[in-house]
C-alpha cells in the first residue's frame, strides 16, 4: 500500500485586471512543480464559469514533507511574490482524500 | 494537441448517520468509472477535514460525450440510485480547466 497522499484545496480570488498575468504564473509554477518535484503528485487548477476571476486549486502531495519542500523550491517561491498583489482572497482548505483516481 | 476536457466540481451535504453507507458507494462507483470508460480520466473526491459531511468531487472526461456515456452507465446509476437519500444537498459548479498536470 502507498501512503495516504497529502490533499490540498485552495481557493482564490483574483484581482481582473491582473487575471492573465496571474494565470500564466500559474501555469509556469504548476508545470515545474509536477515536471521536477518527485513529490507533487498533481495540480488541477479550474476557474468558476460564472466568475473566472474565481480560482480553485487541487493540490496531491505524496507526502507532508514533499509538500513542505515544495513550499521552499524556487518556482513555488517565483510564483508567490509574483502573485502576491494579484490574489485579493485566498482560502486553504484542510481536506481528506476518500478516494482518487485517474487513467495511468 | 489533445481536446480541451471537460471538467465538473461537485459539492455535497451527506446525511452523518448514511456517511460510511455512503463513502462505499461513492468509491465503488469511482472505481468502476475510471476503470471501466475510456472517456472518465480521473475522478477525486475529498471530505472536509472540519465537517467530514461535506464532500467535494472534481470529475475530469475527455470530452462531453464522455460525460454524457458516463451518466448513462450501470455503475452511475447504481451509485445515484443508491445515494438519493442519503445526500441532503448538491450543488454542481461548471469550472474551466486551466490547467491539469499529474505524474505520468
Amino acid at each position: 500500500m502507498s501512503p495516504i497522499p497529502v490533499v490540498r484545496m485552495a481557493e482564490l480570488e483574483i484581482a481582473p485586471e491582473t487575471l492573465e498575468s496571474y494565470r500564466a504564473l500559474l501555469i509556469e509554477e504548476i508545470e515545474a512543480a509536477v515536471a521536477l518535484e518527485e513529490g507533487v503528485l498533481s495540480l488541477s487548477a479550474v476557474s468558476i464559469r460564472d466568475n473566472p476571476n474565481r480560482i480553485r486549486i487541487l493540490e496531491v502531495y505524496a507526502t507532508q514533507e514533499a509538500y513542505e519542500v515544495h513550499l521552499r523550491t524556487p518556482h513555488f517561491f517565483k510564483y508567490k511574490s509574483g502573485t502576491a498583489d494579484m490574489v485579493t482572497s485566498l482560502r486553504l482548505i484542510d481536506v481528506d482524500p476518500i478516494i482518487m483516481r485517474a487513467k495511468s
